[in-house]
Order: structure tokens, then C-alpha cells, then sequence
């Protein structure tokens, strides 16, 4: 398998050694057993188990996907399990984690990149150690000790898998909704009673054991999310030796069949409402993670990485369709130069046609700018965590709030757009099921929906996150991007005149989050909150365009040319888009407030 | 099956009766045998027989898509017969032609909007009789009269189907490229040679016969385009009595399997490469239509009509979802309003929060706006014929060949994102297979690559038909949409204010376009083509709108009210796009011309 046609690997080089200055996290004490040279090895075994072991996955999982076997289990392809076991026998899983807990304790920033090519190779594999590792850090973070050794540390060893389940047949975008009850046993345990919708691999035999975090209400808990506490579930209950023991009554009741992703289980689970369990009282047990009352703010702790790992899903899957269409354009040879005069000459490349070239440009303008966001925001989270000045670790912080529904929202909009866009490069063989493009296309389909729709993503964005301490994070922002703007007028030529286009188009976000709140009424300053996420979204890359071409001023060959090509079709092409869409905000439209149902 | 959701009879009798004044048209003696009640007997039969039998088939067709059987025919589920064979009895084939040849002799438009109920019902099975009544056209149009006889007339009583065989494995928008070869033989047949690409219902057994219609080039043809002729090759060659008899050399290669479309067959064709044809001579035998070397200008005499189908088709698909959008928003709850202070209270219908609004505006007016973009060029196909005064019939066709490229480019490009936005309105739901949106979505990605794919009709847009002539297509274009203007300013209110926006945005569009070609390079001015086009698209879109707000005037209750809510909503979110596309046009931008390709 040619992993040429995952996640450019000389791109992630450049934007991790070059830009982000990674292997300058070595130096700092949490990440001093590595250096350029262990980091480098991730990356390396990474690729290669990817294009190996995942890649030759995606389709066949796409067709044959899982289902519920005769006997209630889940029939998965059985090279799910070899590539599983291949990612363990690399002690992948062990990633994210700190070396007490038997990991890896790599960079966040590196850890993310290594995880992009599994993404771009088997988006739908990659989910269920992704979704595992999940699991353990709230465990790590919220857990008793004993829960640490017992439900997280099986799951760094990749032994066993983990879920969130969050959403409800009921209530999904709406936590609020949350109706699964869990009653308070003598013995410390819960009992926990509901149906959980959506819950990505919710069911399968690939480990041992399944832990999974339930949100869930106990009968005392005050109305809306603030009542929400937080469980471990696992699917086998463990025995005195921590070994998978009796059947918990959690049933699988049934799988939902995606347009795409279809590799993930994505299952609907019944808690305490199946087959009888221990002692014979009904509900499922669940142990509390932490402080009743206080579940969402656990799960939230790592909504920024999960959001980032979101985002970063988008860009595996656009940056693979790219380099797909890229090699297809180089190949398929139909039609000539418009302004050709014979039409017996031979046909040419179509990467020779204007608006091919401009289909993969902007495919190369958002895969490649999606990356570095996600990337940025990963190298944020390292900031945050091993900053030696607690200022900057303050500042990284409230960065990476502002831009967290950004590295969810914008490569899940434009990378998709981006699949969209390789599709229509290779013409009709890009909508056949022979060409792996409309599959990915299908795959990131999703990433506008899970893990909060662009809708929550906005008004996050507008409603807390640019608004949040007197509009700090918003401040922090704009003062980052500025330094940015400064360097590049410095730099003069191109990079010049793309600075002051930056500077207004900031200067415009900053005023027009202003007018949009005006009046204080949440209805109507977040009534456009949608453009306002996309046009926070253009001005970011733009800005994160420019500080690539600063790193490659002066260098020449790849992927310096490509750097300042790209920057040059976003200047140009991308970022006037903005000033529409801030209009729109600031014109504080009532169209959408004020209508009558009954007209639509 | 509930028609409610295929698309809006209401808004279709809006369009037709109200607006574009179609039963005066009754009034002409091209149409005199119909009366207001025969055309709404047609819209109803083909209401109901669309969501009687048609639609149920739709789902089940994208699962048990056609196959090729153990003795290589082509399987196809067996309602889809049943469902044609109603189509039949009702003597739809006939929709399309003149009575002396069978048909129905139906105006244009009606026709084209009856249809409409079919396509998003199953456009898969549609695609049929429509692909059939296609060809019967080019035959009745450059046959002679004993091909008419023999070829076309079995097609319009339903007894025959036939297709369109342009496009070769290299060759798809180019068609200079194409290498099928045609020999003439001493008795003035052909004899073809070669391979056909993406025949759609290139093979099936719904019908006793299917008539191909053949692009392909004799032996001393001149290159390019100019040397194509076109051919008749039947599947079966008739006999004496014209029945069909022995099976000509066309042979089923394959099936394409696509993303969605998938109720048609796809397939790859060899002419003259099977088994022996009678004679013993290679080749399939065919029969020249027309002139040898016209074959082209006769393949494109029906394009106008096949281009508006196909953005028709567009339409049908993107209104299905609006309307399943619609009903799902009204009947879901989840979540308050943003002003909402109780977390306790009862979650309210998703339809009040004002991001679905927004989705579901902007669906409506996508799929609202491009029917009444394609039933204004039906309408105008009809003047094109009957308008009792030349000048007025000049005057059609010149709007007509300028609005063609917009009419399949625009509902492709906008009633896709309206299906995409019907499955955000459905959340996870959406993104599943039990619910439509997502079938939807794959079936309308086939419209912006099939029949000409957007960047051949930004080509054809403004390498062609804006500049044709002088600009003469432009002008008159420019003409029309000022006396909207006129006429709204005199309307006064909003209605003056969008007309305000309207004459600017059609001014600028005036002026790009000559910027755009001011040294006469194609290569500089065509290079933003794409952009271009969509900019023509959202400004004749904006202006049919305004078009549709004055004509609900006055009038309260459904449709009007939501006329007028669409409209304000297009030129509040939509119309303001067009300045930065335009933009981009003007600077005459070379990035995508200049790049060095090695830089991607």
C-alpha cells in the first residue's frame, strides 16, 4: 500500500519541525525521554502500519460492514483485529499516555500527527483505539486510584476498549435531555437504566472488555446538564482479580447503518433493561467517575482534544482525497489549452486545465491549512500542559478555547469540501465505488455532526468563547494574529500585502463580534452565529497560510513552493469570502428570528 | 406513499399558472387540443403514479442496485417493470411528442414539470423513459422518415427504450477525443467499432429494444469535434416488419457502481468487438442520422432540453429533502430557545432554533429558486416554438441559450448543498440509511459532473453564450432582469429595496464580463470561469426571486408568504456572495494559470 496517498509526510515534517518547533518539547521535563529521533519513530511506524494494516481496511469494511452475527455478537472483518493487534504489538495505544501509566508520554502535538495516518487509512479502525484512549484519560484524570489500575490502565495496554455515551435516542446536540437514570446502591455502586444512542463502538470483540462513560442523572439531580454525573459501565464486570467477569446488563440493541464510517460500530445500548444481573436488581452497574452532579464538566475536560481529534479526522480524509485527485490529474490525460488552435494535438493532463488546477489548489489550500489548525491547537494543549512560564500557559490556554470549535468546525466544513472537490476532479470515475474518493467523501460526512454539529460549534464560538471573560480569549487572539501581521509586513513583497488584508479582516472580526452583542440579546447576536463560525474560521487559516509562507520565505523547492502557492490561491480566492459573511453578522439579521413556521 | 414530500404541487401550480401564465399557452395552436384541465390532469396522474409506484422503489433500487445475471442480462428488481408499465398505461412516453407521431404534444414546460414528481420519486427508474424520449427526439428531429417510423415510434408508445453514446473510457467532457469508428458499407449502413463509456440504461430488458445513438467518427473525417456523425444502432436490428430480430454487435462490458444513481444501469458498451454480425463482417451495424460530420450540431439540437432535465433532476432531488427536512424539524424536539432560562422546560420543536431556520431557508430557497429557474427555460423553449411573433421567438431562444448552462449548473451546484443541509437539519439521523437525505445527497452527486460538468458550463457560459453575437445574449438578459427592476422599484417597499441590489449586482455583472475578455485572451479570461458562473447563477436566481415576490403581492397565506420570506432571505444571505466571486473574475487572476504544476 502506498501511504503517498495518506497525510503528506514531508508536509507534517514541515509543520512540526519547521513551524512548530516540536522537537523543542524534548527539551522541557515532561517529554525529556524523547528526541527528534523517537518522535521521528512514531511517525515512521505509524505510516507504515497505516498504509499496511489499516489501509487495505477502508473498502472492504465499507462493504462489508459490521453487523450482528446469529448469536447477538458483532461480526467485524477479522483483519480489523490483525490490524489492532499489529497497532498494540507498536504500543500505540500506549501513545497519549504518562510512562507511570505504562505510556508512551509523547508530545500531544506528535501523538496527533502519528494518529492522522491512521485516520486518513482506515478513519473507521482508527476510531476504536481513539475512542478507547478517550475512555482512559477521563479515567486518569477523574478516577479513584483503583478505578485507574482496574478500567484505564487495561485500555494503555490495548487490551481493552472504551465508549462515551452521551447522546440519546432523544437527545443528542441537547445534553440537557439526558434521561438515563442511575440510582445510588448501599454498597457505593450504581444501578443505571436508559438507552444510549450513537455510541461509536459501542459493541465488539476486539479486546477483552469494553469501559464505557455514561452520562446519566440520579433521581436528586437538579434540572439541566448541571445534573448530569458520570459513570464507568464496562461491559464485563470486573472480578477480584480485574479480570473481564460477568455479563453487565448493558444490551446491544441494535446498529445504526451510515452513509459512511462504516468500519466504527455505531451502536444503540440499553442499560438495565436486558437480562437480569448480579443480585438481581435491575440496572446496569456503574461506578461514579469523580463527584456526582459534576459529569459534564468531567467529560468536557477533554472535549479540546477530542474536538481537535474531530478536526483532524476532516483533514485525514480531505488530505487523502487530495493526493488522489493530485495523482489522477497527472495521469488522465483529456482535452486541450483553451487557447489551443488544432484540435488533432494530443490531449494533455488535466492538471493543465485552469479549473482542475484550481479544484486541487483549493483541496491543497484546505487539507494542508486544516492540518496546520489542528496541529497549532495540538501544540496549544502541549503549551498549556509544560509551558515553563505560567503566563504562556495561561495564554495557550485561552487560545486554544478560542480556537477549539475552529479545529473542530472548519476542516470538518472545508476538508469536506475538499472531498467534495476531488470527486468532481476525476469526473465520472470519482462517483463510482472503483475510485476510493466518493468512500471518503462518505467517511467525513459525519464530521459536521458528532462531537458537537456546527451549529453547537458556533455558538460556542460566539456565544462563549469570543465573549468569555470580557472577551479575553477573543483579545489573545487578535494580538497573536497582529504579531503575525507584523512579521509578515516586515518580510515585504507578497507576504506584505497579505498581512494588511489579514489586518482588516481581523480588525473586522474583532468589531463585529462587538456589534453582534450590542444589545446584550443572545437571540439575535447569535441568530447568524453560523457565518460568523465561518468567517472566524477563513480569517484563522488565512492568518495560519501567512505564517507558513514566513517559514518558507526564502527556501525554494518542496514543499516551500507549495507553501507560498497555496497561501497565494487563499489570499486571493478565500479570505475575501469574509467580508461578506461579517457583513451578514453585523447587519444583525432578524430573517431567521422573526419568521412564521407556517411559511416554509 | 405520501407525495408531499416528491415536490410541492402548490408551488408548482404557483409557478405555472400564476407566474409563468402556462395555460395560455392552450391558446396556440401548437397546444389548442389542451385546456387548463388537461395539463392538471397530467401533473396529477403523474403525482400519484410517482408516489405510488416510483417512490417505493427508490431505497430498495439503491440496495438491490441492477447486476449482470449468471447469463449475462442485466437484472434489475421487477417492480421497476411494473412501475414503467403504469408509466405506459398512462401514456407518459407519449408526454414529449407531437400527435402525429403518438404523443401527448404537451407544452414544454408541463411536460418538464410533470416529470419533476418522477425524478424525485426515483430518479434512478426515471431515467428510463427520459434517456428513451431523448433519443426518439434526435431521431424524429434529423431522421429520415423510415427511421422515425422504425426507430422513434416504438419509443414513444413505451415499447422501446433507447440512450445517448457520446462519452469513451478517454474521452468524457472532451469530446475531440473520441476514437469509436464508423465504416460505411456498399448497402449505406455502418459498421461501428469501439468503446462506449457511462451509457446510462445501456442495457436492460425493460423494453423490446433499445436504440442507441451513436457519436463516433468515419475514416476521412476531419479532426475534432467537426468530424463526429451520429449513428442509430439498435441492440436488436429490426426485421422485415420491424419487429426486433438479430442481435447486433453491442456487447454489456460492464456495470459501473456508483455512489448513488443507482436504479439506472451504468454501463460500459463495445460496438463490434463480440460476437459476428450478420455478414460475418466487424462491427455493430448502424445507420447514419443526418448528414455524415453533423453528428454533433444534431446531438446538440436537443441539448437545451437535456441540460434543463438534468438541472431539473437536481431540483427534484434537493426538493425531496427540503420537504423531508421540513416535516423532521417540525416533529423532533430537542433543546431551547437561546433566551430560554429554565433548563426544566420542555424541549421545543428543533424548527424554532434559528440555525435550523436558517437550513431549512436556505433549502428552500435552492430548491424553489432553481424550479423556477428551470421552468422559466422550459418556458422558454415553448416561446422558442410558438410565440406568435418572430421577434419574440428570436428573443427566447437568445435568453434561452444564455440561462442553459445556469439551468443545469445552478440546481447542481445549489440543491446539492440543500441535500446536504437536509441531512444537518436530521442530525445523526440523517447521516444514516433509514432515513432519505442521505440517498438523496449520493443520487444528486452525479448532476455537476453528468451531461457537462460545472466547468464546461462555465466555458460554455462565458467563453459562449455571454459573448456570442457581441453580447447580444448578455444584453438581452441584462434587458429582462431591468424590467423586473423596473417593475419592483414601482412595487415599492422591500421589494424596491432588493431591486436596488438587483440592478447593481446585474450592472457589475455587465462589466466583469467585459473586464474579463478585455484583451481577448480565452485562457486569462476564462480562467475564472467557474467563479463567474456562479456569480451569473446567484444574480438570475436573486432576480427570478424578485420576480416570484411580485407576483405574490397583495396575496396572504401559502405560497405567497413564503415567497416572500425566501426571497428575503436570498438577497439578505445569497446575493451579497456575488460581489466577491466578481470580484475575483475582474482581477483577472493568473494563479491558477501561471503555477508550476510541481508545487501541488
Amino acid at each position: 500500500m502506498d501511504s503517498s496517498r495518506l497525510v503528506s509526510r514531508r508536509d507534517l515534517d514541515f509543520l512540526l519541525f519547521e513551524w512548530l518547533d516540536v522537537d523543542a518539547l524534548t527539551g522541557r521535563e515532561r517529554y525529556a525521554d524523547h528526541d527528534r529521533t523517537t518522535l521521528d519513530g512514531v511517525l515512521d511506524v505509524s505510516e507504515r502500519l497505516a498504509a499496511e494494516k489499516f489501509a487495505p481496511l477502508a473498502a472492504a469494511l465499507d462493504v462489508d460492514e459490521p453487523r450482528i452475527g446469529d448469536d447477538g455478537v458483532v461480526v467485524l472483518l477479522p483483519a480489523v483485529a490483525e490490524a489492532l493487534a499489529a497497532y498494540n504489538r507498536a504500543g500505540l495505544p500506549g501513545m497519549s499516555f504518562d510512562a507511570e501509566h505504562g505510556g508512551i508520554q509523547l508530545p500531544f502535538t506528535v501523538q496527533r500527527a502519528a494518529s492522522m495516518f491512521f485516520q486518513a487509512a482506515s478513519v473507521g479502525v482508527h476510531a476504536y483505539p481513539s475512542l478507547a484512549a478517550g475512555a482512559a484519560h477521563l479515567i486518569l484524570t477523574h478516577g479513584t486510584a483503583e478505578q485507574i489500575v482496574t478500567f484505564a490502565e487495561p485500555v494503555v495496554e490495548g487490551r481493552w476498549y472504551g465508549t462515551m455515551c452521551l447522546s440519546e435516542p432523544q437527545a443528542g446536540s441537547s445534553l440537557t435531555d439526558i434521561t438515563t437514570r442511575a440510582v445510588r446502591q448501599d454498597d457505593g455502586s450504581y444501578r443505571l437504566t436508559g438507552t444510549k444512542m450513537w455510541i461509536s463502538a459501542g459493541d465488539h470483540e476486539l479486546g477483552d472488555n469494553i469501559v464505557h462513560l455514561v452520562l446519566a442523572k440520579t433521581p436528586d439531580a437538579p434540572p439541566g446538564v448541571k445534573g448530569l454525573s458520570l459513570f464507568i459501565v464496562p461491559k464485563l464486570l470486573p472480578d477480584a482479580d480485574g479480570e473481564p467477569g460477568e455479563r453487565n446488563d448493558v444490551a446491544l440493541v441494535g446498529l445504526n447503518h451510515k452513509m459512511g464510517f462504516r468500519g466504527t460500530t455505531n451502536t444503540v445500548l440499553n442499560f438495565g433493561e436486558g437480562f437480569a444481573t448480579p443480585g438481581g436488581r435491575p440496572g446496569a452497574v456503574g461506578f461514579l467517575v469523580g463527584e456526582e452532579h459534576a459529569g459534564l464538566s468531567s467529560m468536557f475536560t477533554m472535549m479540546n482534544e477530542a474536538r481537535i481529534g474531530v478536526g483532524a479526522g476532516a483533514v485525514a480524509l480531505g488530505y487523502a482525497g487530495y493526493l488522489h485527485a493530485l495523482e489522477y490529474a497527472k495521469n488522465r490525460t483529456q482535452g486541450r489549452p483553451l487557447d489551443a488552435k488544432d484540435p488533432a494535438s494530443p490531449p494533455v493532463p488535466i492538471i493543465e486545465h485552469p479549473d482542475v488546477r484550481r479544484m486541487l489548489l483549493a483541496q491543497k489550500a484546505y487539507v494542508e491549512g486544516g492540518l496546520a489548525l489542528v496541529l497549532y491547537c495540538a501544540r496549544l494543549v502541549d503549551e498549556r500542559v509544560t509551558a515553563p512560564e505560567p503566563a504562556d500557559r495561561d495564554r495557550a490556554a485561552q487560545l486554544l478555547e478560542v480556537l477549539t470549535p475552529l479545529a473542530k468546525a472548519w476542516p470538518s466544513q472545508w476538508c469536506l469540501v475538499a472531498n467534495d472537490l476531488a470527486i468532481q476532479v476525476h469526473g465520472g470515475y470519482g462517483y463510482t465505488r472503483e475510485y476510493p474518493v466518493e468512500r471518503l467523501y462518505r467517511d467525513n460526512r459525519l464530521n459536521p455532526i458528532h462531537e458537537g454539529t456546527q451549529g453547537i460549534q458556533a455558538l460556542d464560538l460566539l456565544g462563549r468563547k469570543m465573549v468569555a471573560g470580557g472577551g479575553a480569549g477573543l483579545a489573545v487572539l487578535a494580538g497573536t494574529i497582529t504579531e503575525t501581521v507584523v512579521s509578515a509586513r516586515k518580510a515585504g513583497g507578497e507576504a506584505a500585502d497579505h498581512a494588511a488584508a489579514l489586518e482588516a479582516a481581523v480588525a473586522r472580526l474583532v468589531e463585529v463580534t462587538g456589534i453582534a452583542w450590542s444589545d446584550g440579546d443572545p437571540a439575535v447576536a447569535l441568530a447568524n452565529a453560523t457565518a460568523y463560525l465561518e468567517a472566524a474560521g477563513h480569517v484563522v487559516v488565512a492568518w495560519l497560510w501567512l505564517q507558513q509562507m514566513l517559514v518558507a520565505e526564502g527556501r525554494e523547492g518542496a514543499p516551500y513552493d507549495g507553501k507560498r502557492l497555496a497561501a497565494r490561491y487563499f489570499f486571493a480566492y478565500e479570505l475575501p469570502r469574509v467580508a461578506t459573511l461579517l457583513d451578514l453578522v453585523a447587519s444583525r439579521d432578524r430573517t431567521t428570528l422573526d419568521l412564521d413556521v407556517s411559511a416554509l
